[in-house]
């Protein structure tokens, strides 16, 4: 009998190295010392430093830490906009990120398309301080190209570019240089317990947060950009943080290192490929997103109509744990999170499992 | 040999149950349920309803949780006001709430005494929509007595009575009808890993929230407190939050209810009464707060003058860690958290200890 695994897509199956990870913390008394300590400050610079490496992260760009990629949303609006953000919206996530900037009282301009989809354009209807574009739509599996998400640069220099890879980093491959803000939640790809999110932002982006301060704008009491990034310059953060999430991150993109990025990221196109297989060859399954260029490697989303509820027993009967569909697709999608955590003997016994449903 | 324990105010040793929590939350596969979930409901359930028992809150009340208690500050001003706050100021952690109104444009009058020392008078120079009091100063060991709070109410019925009791919570005994707000962060009395504030507000806190936002003010883009208490009335929250930190709550909760919130109270006192004892009696060292209706039962700060690192290296090298001066006293005072956790025991050996310094 296989251990149980689940694949729902956050919060994930830990890493398989997280429960000794937390172990080790606990015998060095970590969660008692102070996050002022030198302790504290060395744990901070590995997760940071590690995060730089493995994401090959180049200078003039800083790592700061809040509570949840939620909280990035709210702080994105107010450290980087004034009055205009312009939204890509084809999901529950990207539209959430929209709504909060309507409930900050900014003009945010939504370009819409239907769930399951991407985006064939760039353009936008007027210029917008803030373009925020989601990589991985958690809730329905599209993942935007990673040369569209490049292409906005050259056409609104003058606009900061945000990018939610919230349930893809460390997969996909960024040139820095075509982006201004991207975050990630450590529950997703990185399995760890949820209460961080990770947002990596541009001298640009402070400096856009400093302007708006000096003009008497209020950008946050203690998770305002500019004191975040002095506090990380320290290896520190202003409050008492989530200190063992930031000791476990550290700890895991080691542990990745280690196994080394392009080996996972091999595995990830391996373990989509062959899912991606499995649900179109199924008499009864198909792949929720048809375009293949917007089909996400790491959730990837089964069509499963009438038979989710029968599947995800067949499944769960199995020891093998599917996330459920997201919103109004409950009844009808299962979501298979593709993590680095997810070996491709289990993404095999996955894939045999699935074929063998008889539907 | 005894076991190292750390007095440190937070981040501080750990509640003695909670490791063993962490192995069972682990075991039962916690950190990857959803949040949506029936079993992450009755973790949340199992918190907010103990913590309504163990404190004693009466209906109309509601318990929301932030990432910590610096986070609770920032809410505070954007939920629950819209010019005017009045803030009691007399440490490092008092003044910081009052910066935070300053940093979002509110007119934040500063009533301010000397470190160490306490109020007599609760006259604020004009109505204000807050006031803002700290119970007990975990930067000096300065706590203001219950009926003080309790006073403000009669006097200013207009006004929000807002409790920080960061670092005293569950010792202290408050009449609910007297204040509108109170808050705490789960490291310090609760013994948790941090990354958890906990926010406890009553109906006119809501009412006054909706108000301003009916006004088109922002109050918060997820974490405003009309729909932190709408999820918290589905024991559920808006963002995935620190899920291992609530459950352990939950659970730290029902231990210290099993133990009994009178004897806790009890021992507390004991443990305060012979260390202040010790202080006083000792040729070299003596309580910096002077004055004995200020007193904290749960920070203890020490005057060490020039003793400081010497005392400090014989108490570290019986294993009784201190936590160090805040701030501007980090080299002339320690300080030595009461908390649950420590135990008579340990007290007693705390306090024979300090006596037998030498000096």
């Amino acid at each position: 009998m296989k251990p149980a695994v689940t694949f729902a897509p956050g919060p994930s199956e830990l890493y398989f190295t997280v429960e000794d990870h937390i172990r080790k913390a606990l015998r060095k008394g970590f969660p008692s010392i102070s996050h002022r300590s030198k302790t504290f400050e060395a744990a901070f610079s590995l997760a940071t430093n590690g995060l730089k490496e493995l994401l090959n992260i180049p200078e003039g760009f800083h790592i700061v830490f809040t509570a949840s990629a939620t909280e990035v949303w709210e702080r994105h609006i107010q450290n980087l906009t004034e009055e205009k953000t312009c939204h890509f919206v084809n999901g529950a996530f990207s539209k959430r990120f929209h709504e909060v900037a309507t409930l900050l009282n900014r003009r945010a301009e939504k370009i819409e398309v239907e769930e399951g989809h991407g985006f064939t354009s760039q353009t936008i209807a007027e210029p917008a301080e803030l373009i925020a574009l989601t990589h991985n739509e958690t809730s329905t599996g599209v993942s935007l190209p990673v040369d569209f998400i490049h292409g906005f640069r050259e056409m609104y220099p003058d606009s900061l570019i945000a990018v939610d890879a919230v349930s893809s980093l460390p997969y996909p491959v960024f040139d820095f240089s075509k982006i201004d803000s991207i975050y990630f939640s450590v529950q997703k790809c990185f399995g760890l317990p949820p209460g961080l999110g990770v947002w990596i932002v541009n001298e640009k982006c402070v400096e856009k947060a400093e302007r708006l301060r000096a003009n008497g704008l209020p950008i946050g009491a203690y998770h305002n950009l500019p004191d975040m990034v002095a506090f990380a310059k320290k290896n520190q953060t202003q409050e008492t943080p989530n200190m063992l999430a930031i000791y476990l991150l550290g700890h895991v993109v080691q542990d990745v290192l280690r196994r080394g990025i392009n080996t996972i990221r091999k595995e990830t196109e391996y373990k989509a490929a062959i899912l991606y297989q499995a649900l179109e060859q199924h008499p009864v399954l198909k792949p929720f997103v048809s375009t293949k260029a917007f089909q996400s490697k790491t959730v990837i989303v089964a069509d499963t109509g009438t038979h989710t509820g029968s599947l995800a027993k067949f499944l769960n009967d199995k020891g093998l744990h599917p996330g459920g569909g997201y919103g109004k697709f409950k009844s009808e999608q299962l979501r298979f999170a593709n993590f680095p955590t997810h070996s491709k003997e289990q993404y095999e016994f996955l894939v045999d499992t699935l074929a063998s449903y008889p539907g």
